[in-house]
């Protein structure tokens, strides 16, 4: 049995999901596209004989041939199509940010909780790479105590021009707060973003970026966002705990050996590091749909605590000091993990 | 449009690729099954609301709504239905090794040959490994010089009681044969083989084995197959050029430092190790097939070329001595790579 | 020509730097040693024929037969020790810390300006261990761009009772605040000491400690203490610069495959770590003095500094707040390096 | 009370060992030197001024003035003045080879039995490299199991025109035996040594080479002599044994990560490599005739057993074929290690 699943927004990144679903993955066809550009989703239809092309997300998600719905429109959309999704009683899965502002990812939230079970899953795609996952089984195992600190290094080899002073947090970091929270299994408590000295290949960048974050119980979680640093897209991570510290090895396939030197390759981009994360994130929330289970991966509720932990560093940026970071209560809906 | 694949023998290898195509692929249905063990075959077809049950191989390489063929029988077997599936002019993917004897194979490329374009691609499947894709790619750029030695390890933590002493060679070192011709883009011409001192954990085995080859152009393959060693599957691959060397990097995911040491996970075997590599053979087959393009995976010559290297090893390890591997002429047919 | 060298203090690290001179180290012999406790001082010259035994450390230091001296002595001590080795302008070698008060440094710096040539040098070790070396060698070449953030990791299996709170800042952090002033070659301007969440091993100690230091320039500086981490002594350090980065490498000589990993060892304690840099110290020390050569190790402005970013993280630590950094002028002795 | 140390043949190694003793090492000095080119000798002596000049080397191993010899003469001379200094009853290091000649090598184990204890230690430094011993450590404990191979690769950048044919097993894979023997704790009976295909920069060299000996117990050691490999001087050891296995670690100190990948050091020579193990040994030699106890080095039946495999090497090349290694009887002043 195929899952018929609708996509609003075909720019990249909504392109890279059908291209995934109808070329690698199993079990899913893409029934209906739909884009604020109707030419572009009418040439992206081309390739996709059984997609119908709609000109309203709101119609598709309304359309009795999609299942399910992925949501890659602009974040400034997203609040909307996932409130009809829900309105719909459809499962969707909704690119990272689940909503630019907190009080929309809470309209989200009470909407799925009225409605009763969850049907929204946010993409935040590390937790499903192989890497985080072991590293995460590590860290749940007890081996290395509990954890005290974690360090979360996130670099790029370089940013467009388009690139603000505030995404290096809302864009950047949000990734490495999401992961501090599923690795931790806490919320975080509060941040301090601390910038260094100046890349100087960013212009007027504050690039790089230190953020000390605090959770619940005490542990400190310390960001490093570079996003100009020309060597590679490079993803640290190491949990430092009482008894022993688990790191993200270095992921090279072959070492060379020439000049003097042993080398291994650091992945080019995120698309180079995440590739078989992204084919997993959609496989796994296909096979659950398909099979009836409730979904396991990032929640409502954790688009809402990261856009309200972005929220916080933004403060902490322009104040120069620590912002508390605070969630209010959080559904029951939400408690099982 | 779905491709439609009917797998003779549904064992192990056989259950384990129906899996694949069904959960993880896209592009391809099982429309088919059959193996010696009717019952197990019906048992399998349960899960495949699709799938008919056939008695007979020959009768499911016929059947209309069969386009392609997997073979997972018993070595045995496999000359007969690779050749009905070139009969019938059907693409066919036959596990190694393809028959047991030089000669059969030679009856399938002949038969291949006869028909006039390629139908039989075999399982190597460490050709789909990203690792050893690199690492064809560093050797082929040239950024290590011409190839001198590949040294070619083998691990495995232990083997079944039935494993016998011409098994190191035709089941395990086969991989290490077919990988040494890939990487260096040459035949072998001939091979000694030496038993190390054995290992007290394989009883009567000779177990390890060195074997030394020699390329076409002098180059120097050293291959190691240890069957019995305990800690891990663990397949260690190194080619020594004339400015510099690649080798296959550890593939630990994450590294734990506790109790006095750093370390990292070796994988347990050989399911842990290739899991991404089966994927990825099947789905570029069913790619290739769907797409009308000529495949390019291991064909009839190489699983020919195995065969005949496998004979003349476990000659040398009966002689105590070297022997010379002759193939005789390939036909033009498998020529372009 | 040998090098005639004073003792005073002959406890652990006074004895261990006599074993290091009379048994590995070249062109330097023990002629005095000196101890509040006579009868340690005694006991240790029996293995030294040549040493004669001082009820006071000013007497050795003037006695004719010292040609310089090295003080272990206690750290309240320190002072009375250097201003007189000074005064006898004599060449000493001062274990860390210089003194225990920022106060008493600016003394000896005063007394080594006013003697007009430097004559002291403090034991920071670090800066003579290999790797160390190396990572500075790579900074200043340019080859990773200019230095953003250091990375200094400083982790201790475990610690004695009677270590305190302030410990953690000023006998473990003080060498890494050395190192980012040499390795940076800048001065520090502010700290930020952050408990993280505490180690359940450590009582009711703040561990581990996480510390933000900016330098004139702005680069942070980020330590970590952790000093009951139990796995073992293990000593980290990565420079971010612009377009690259260089850490420490893993020191372990053998990687071992078995059950199911492979490890390597992470030395036992500081001593197995830094022994080859005590060794190199002392022979560059002397080494320098025999050849007349200007000494270019660390002086008595790093460990001034050194004095005063400890004074200002024990601040911080209590305050839970920044505490600026404020050095005064340096004088121009200490100019070049 | 420092030894006085005698020094025939003052070139390059010769000079090395001088500047180790004189400036790096504790206990000894020079006190005679003596050199085929006087004049050589007394320009090496200019530097030392307690060093006399001797004509002949067999006076030097005379004087009252020396109490231990080490013989860093062209190889051809080694005999004679080791055959002269146990004559004398005099300790003597003489670097490889013992005697170019089994039978010479023989000769000197017949006067040193004759005299009834150890005088002569060869200079095998890898024996005292960190690393190895390590190594060493780890096979002993039992840890991997028992060793049933091992790969010992040695390569050089590059080699000097002079080099011939034969060097590569008399003058580098001559370090890869000593180690088999010295790892395993067994003679070698067997060698076959294999030319790999051709490295175009070694001109009409065979390089590199391969070569298979077999231990007493069965054990394989498997060397790779490399010696025109361009990218650095890079030694590599891995001993398999029944449940693991252990190998030397890659040694870079620190870990660059620029341009796209993330490297380390490999050193560009032996200097680099050893020049600790240079050290180790020199002092260990001088701290046990110090203290009177029995040299624990590389003794006369090392330096012997050496030379024979190497000529059974040599003839094996020549040959083509595996060719038997038979030393005779070992006197019982060899047997404790």
């Amino acid at each position: 049995m195929t899952l018929n699943i609708g996509v609003i927004g075909t720019g990249m990144i909504g392109q890279t999901h059908i291209r995934c679903i109808t070329q690698a993955l199993s079990g899913a066809a893409i029934a209906a596209v739909s884009d604020a550009n109707r030419d572009l989703a009418k040439e992206v239809a081309n390739d996709l004989p059984d997609a119908e092309v709609f000109d309203a997300g709101q119609e598709l998600i309304e359309s009795d041939h999609v299942d399910a719905v992925i949501v890659t429109s602009w974040g400034s959309t997203h609040e909307e199509f996932v409130l009809a999704s829900i309105a719909a009683g459809k499962p969707v899965f909704c690119e990272k940010p689940l909503a630019t502002e907190a009080a929309a990812c809470r309209r989200i939230i009470d909407a799925e909780v009225a409605h009763g079970s969850r049907l929204v899953q946010v993409g935040f795609m590390r937790r499903y790479d192989v890497a985080y996952r072991v590293l995460k089984t590590v860290v749940d195992s007890g081996e290395i105590g509990a954890p005290l600190i974690y360090y979360s290094g996130h670099r790029n080899p370089e940013v467009p021009g388009s690139y603000t002073r505030e995404m290096a947090i809302v864009d950047t970091a949000v990734h490495d707060f999401d992961m501090a929270r599923w690795l931790l299994g806490e919320e975080l408590v509060g941040i301090r973003v601390l910038p260094a000295k100046r890349n100087s290949r960013g212009g007027e960048l504050l690039d790089p970026l230190l953020m000390i974050l605090e959770s619940e119980s005490g542990v400190l979680v310390n960001v490093e966002t570079s996003v100009n640093i020309a060597y590679g897209y490079d993803i640290r991570g190491e949990v430092v705990g009482e008894t022993g510290t688990a790191s993200l090895a270095d992921r090279n396939l072959v070492d060379i050996r020439s000049a003097g030197a042993r080398s291994g390759r650091i992945p080019a981009d995120w698309r180079e590091r995440f590739v078989g994360a992204f084919d997993t994130e959609l496989q796994e929330w296909i096979d659950a749909i398909a099979s009836g289970v409730a979904p396991t991966g990032p929640n409502s509720w954790d688009g809402y605590a990261a856009t309200v932990v972005c929220d916080a560093g933004v403060e902490s940026l322009a104040a120069g000091d620590r912002v508390a970071i605070a969630l209010g209560t959080k559904p029951a809906l939400y408690d099982s993990h």
